[in-house]
């Protein structure tokens, strides 16, 4: 095997995500060398999937991948996130050279990628942290690509990741993010809201099952007749041919899986992230705790043998009218998933100093990944439009898209509501609608029962403020007539 | 002032909740240090609100804090969670001796809690983490406290915690936790539940004053009520009071409030260590994110301005039916919560090993602490009578409970939803009723669609297994006919 340096890359990692990724490297010309910490897949891979390819070499270690890597040396990671990620940096870097580039394209939590980011920034080398989604599909034949971190990196990297992305009328949907761990943040609020669009889908999917009592031909296609319209996207699509999709033996095959979905990955890391920064990421979270109760199916099915709800009595009214307002609701939910998905992204900006590009941010979104839609386009005008929009809800298109949609969708939810069908992410959506246009909420109650029960003080109303009640200053008022009259600085109840 | 050792106890900060668990361990006849690092608060204190208690005495130093202590020494702290308190027991361990007993009575993270306890427990020193809630009231005239750590402290503090705790029916709501953080794990679960039920008494007063249109006495009438039934507590009570509270110039007090609640406390952990341990604690999660959604008022009342909704028309039916409807909804959603909540602390027993008795918890919180209720009464009745009980919901008298509130529950949210107030916590609990009772959740479909798209592999309905289909398999499906067949065990799109 050749030891001289004829790579323009090397990718480590070959589970379906990095061979496809190789693939699609090499049907854009490049030469690129292929390692896995178990050689015997390089050979595999070499000897299989890739026996067409002259530009795909194989390494058996890394000082061979090393040694087959013009310089600066590009190298893509695809392995699990965490340790293994540090371990084969520490490992990479004994081979390479200041100057040489690391990117890791794997789900790392974008804390770690920071921490990565600093330490090899120190030691002379470029890192990468970059989002990559697409699904094994996405991988092969164009993925959406969210690199950040070292942006010297970026020249060297651009036309190789821009060629193998996805193109949205013609544009790569692979742009720069920006400093540290920014391209792995932007890739975890897409793994959220893609929780929170897969289960959206699996509601609507409820109610046409439970209520309407369709079956997974009828469903599939009303997703296809969907697919048509303001929700078309990958998501919709693929539920379409899910539904219809029949085993040898002509069974449906969704009818045969398991309904315990697991939830310990980025979608989790979403929510946290939301909560660290104060940011009311409803629907994203609802949608991983309903992963959360999906997994405790033993404990449901002992629960349905003793917990009552309203009889499962099917829909006297005209199913095709419903099932217009239930893609209303589907839609309308939507929006807010993502009203709520770009607050986060602007919180965070403000947070970690992160200048995002929403538009750019969109566009990526829009091809190649697992949200990609046609909604995503409009966001991304959104953006171009008014790149300091407040809020998705502020730009006329999602504003009269929503008044659309709301006598629907609360209809839709009202049913759920009565006829005992779980939609916790349709109505969160709504919750959080109703919560976003109040310019008051009852909040001025819980301020006022913590100023109570703890001493901690509250704010007055602007338009309430007096010479006893001060503007702007925390204002403390010994409801009981006794007890301390010391504001509890120090303590939280 | 004396330098001999004269002391039970110490404590140190001099905060409100401080100041108020001296003098109520004062009233029980045990001689106790204050000591407070500005110590002109420890001057001001001995000078005035301990003035007549000859059993308080002060320090003005770690070292004269410590001479003062009868061995083992026993010491309170009460200063802010965090570093505070690592600066702190350094300091202390420098005038302490292996044997003493170091009680951290804030609101620690319980890792941090954890943390410590292990480096104590190497110096050999007993650490005990202490939740404690009443707010100041509850300092003053008897808390809930719940101890975990090392137990080795608990013979020389049971004493003196058990006569400062609060009472119900005679026993004491203090009792010791288990291991390491346990305690603060506990008091942090308790937070997380104030949090749900403070928002959960919004959500009711949202709708009684948006919707019914009720005025501040009226809906204070309508508390008193409710404080006689099953909701019978002490944040119903204090709402009673705080909606009837008048300024000297006679306006209603709440009504000056500005509407803005923080939540950077222990609520957050509670819904972050939930998402960690992957159990539902949906309710919770929603009132910690509607206090995020309230933080940003200017941006809701922008909102406000361009967003529609269905107009406030005042309720046209018989207010005083809807208003117990209103009652057994918040009834309903309460019981979720708590569901919920032990649910959760049922996990973490099995996470971090920690065998929790669920009757002591009941008990510990069902006088003293801002949630105390006749409610909880009833939950420590349960968990008395079965131990084991695998969900609230399954015991008889919470499952005859939320069957007899689930059509006023239903019908409350209904309303809500149609007429756009928002109820967040009311509707998530609903959301989790009615999934929590489905055998069959529709997260088939969602792993379906992982397997689609990202060769996440899943498991097969143990009802619907064959050949092909095998129970307890990892399956993998190529839905589209084309791309790899290797399942994505390394990635999680």
């Amino acid at each position: 095997m050749s030891s001289e340096a004829v790579a323009d890359i090397g990718l480590v990692g070959l589970a379906v995500m990095g061979q496809n990724l190789i693939l699609n490297i090499a049907d854009h010309k490049y030469d690129i060398v292929a390692y896995n910490r178990t050689t015997s897949r390089v050979d595999d891979f070499l000897a299989n999937e890739a026996k067409d390819y002259k530009n795909v070499h194989g390494a058996h270690s890394i000082a061979e991948l090393a040694k087959k890597l013009k310089r600066p040396r590009r190298v893509i990671l695809l392995v699990k996130a965490g340790a293994p990620v540090d371990y084969l940096i520490d490992e990479l870097i004994e081979h390479f050279e200041p100057g040489d580039i690391i990117i890791d394209g794997g789900n790392s939590n974008f804390n770690d990628t920071n921490r990565r980011y600093k330490a090899l920034k120190e030691k002379g080398f470029l890192f990468v942290g970059m989002g990559v989604s697409g699904g094994e599909e996405g991988a092969r034949y164009g993925p959406s690509l969210m690199p950040g971190g070292d942006e010297r990196a970026w020249p060297h990297i651009k036309d190789i990741l821009q060629d193998v992305a996805a193109k949205s009328d013609g544009e790569a949907c692979c742009d720069w993010i920006g400093p540290a761990g920014s391209g792995h943040f932007v890739k975890m609020v897409h793994n959220g809201i893609e929780y929170g669009d897969m289960q959206l889908i699996c509601e609507a999917y409820d109610m046409m099952h439970k209520y309407l009592k369709l079956d997974n031909q009828q469903m599939s296609e009303v997703f296809a007749e969907w697919n048509k319209g303001v929700l078309d996207s990958f998501l919709i699509e693929i539920t379409r041919d899910v539904l219809a999709y029949k085993t040898k033996k002509g069974e449906y095959a969704v009818d045969k899986v398991l309904d315990e979905a697991g939830q310990k990955g980025t979608g989790k890391w979403t929510a946290i992230t939301a909560l660290d920064i104060g940011m009311p990421l409803t629907l994203v979270s609802e949608a991983v705790l309903a992963r959360c109760l999906s997994s405790i199916k033993d404990e449901r099915t002992r629960a349905s043998k003793v917990l009552d709800g309203p009889a499962f009595t099917e829909y006297k009214g005209d199913k095709k009218a419903f099932i217009k307002k239930l893609e209303q609701a589907l839609y309308a939910s939507k929006i807010i998933s993502y009203a709520q998905g770009f607050q986060l992204i602007r919180a965070a900006g403000k947070e970690y100093g992160w200048d995002f590009n929403n538009a750019a941010i969109g566009l990526m979104w829009r091809g190649g990944c697992i949200i990609r839609s046609v909604f995503l386009g409009d966001i991304t005008a959104a953006y171009r439009a008014d790149p300091n929009l407040e809020n998705l809800l502020f730009y006329p298109f999602f504003k009269d898209a929503i008044h659309k949609a709301q006598g629907d969708w609360r209809e839709v939810v009202a049913f759920a509501v009565s006829n005992g069908i779980p939609t916790p992410c349709f109505t969160t959506a709504l919750s959080f609608y109703d919560g976003y246009r109040s310019a008051r909420l009852p909040a001025n109650l819980l301020q006022a029962q913590r100023d109570y029960f703890g001493a901690h003080t509250f704010r007055v109303l602007p338009s309430e403020a007096n010479e006893d009640f001060p503007e702007g200053k925390d204002i403390h008022i010994n409801w009981t007539g006794h007890g301390g009259n010391i504001s509890a600085s120090t303590y939280s109840a």
